[in-house]
């Protein structure tokens, strides 16, 4: 069976995105995340939170999309949202890598996982906009529940945050008030820089 | 507001599902799977693999299953399929930790939360025999990649990993039949013993 085949050898491909490590850290603080895990976290997250998508949201779309929206970065690496070299040459990595990676599945499963993934950068549809709203208020849990470690690190301001967060806002009101608030408490405790 | 703030404080604690260690080795045999890589590989399964279920299948409600199915592993930790003492406690553990853990949300969430679980475990119906399925061939794919680096840490004969198979067929007659294959191939270069 050449499909299952095919199939088959994409599900082995893609174990990969286990290895491929984010800069947030883990709420036990001990290590960074990587991007099977906050795919998972993702999509658990659509599961128990899309009653504040924005628009009504096909939950079972907005799943595969976080499922599947970091598969780029096996060839790709995870480019830091704060690095801005690294987010210039962004998007021809990431779209060589998509046709590398797809291209294993069959056919109509290849563009299929195309079509997803370009939903998903595009941030169109309710469920990309909802999708994208997840990406971006995870890692804040996460850097809210470590005392900002990751902001730290990295030495980040709030000018710097709300300027990679225009569209945050777009996928759900609700989860953007909360994650506002969650940004005004770390600038006062300091994890979070009120000027560079 | 009441409701968010119990369905972020779930959001947060599911993070340690992230530290749960499995006995599986990720193809790279560079360290052991975790519990959240584990289940976003599933849900990422159950997109590109539902075509061989062996009835239709509801694919939101295969993925939420395989999204949540370990998530009391977080108290009770993994219990691995050939211990048979871990396994004879293994129901009273689960079922603590679900208590603890599912009740964080809110209550109609906690409640859907407990009838997801029970359905993966109950193996009754369409999308739970199909989940059950790709659970159990999830980490024979992995071992494969790794020249069944798992079978022989264990030292595992054929006949133990049947019995805990019996279920594995339910879901799917077409990926058990490939993982029968796999089970053939790793028995005859001797990654799989042919009797204890
Ligand atoms: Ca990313």
């Amino acid at each position: 069976m050449e499909r299952l085949k095919k199939q088959m050898e994409f599900i082995i491909e893609v174990d990969k995105l286990k290895d491929i490590i984010r800069q947030t850290n883990l709420t036990n603080g001990e290590r960074k995340e990587n991007d099977a895990e906050h795919s998972w976290h993702l999509a658990l997250m659509a599961v128990f939170l899309s009653e504040y998508a924005k628009e009504p949201v096909d939950v079972l779309q907005v799943i595969k999309m976080v499922l599947i929206h970091d598969l780029v970065e096996i060839d790709a690496g995870d480019t830091y949202l704060y690095d801005e070299a690294g987010n210039g040459t962004k998007a021809a990595r990431e779209q060589k890598a998509a046709e590398r990676i797809f291209n294993i599945l069959p056919g109509d499963q290849a563009e299929e996982l195309f079509q997803l993934w370009q939903e998903f950068e595009d941030r169109k549809t309710p469920e990309s906009k909802f999708a994208n709203t997840l990406d971006r208020i995870q890692p804040v849990l996460l850097n809210d529940a470590t005392e900002g470690r990751a902001w730290r690190e990295h030495d980040v301001c709030i000018d710097q945050i709300m300027s990679k967060n225009e569209y945050t806002s777009q996928g759900s009101d609700v989860l953007w008030a909360y994650i506002q608030e969650v940004f005004e408490k770390n600038i006062e405790n300091g994890n979070i820089k009120r000027s560079l």
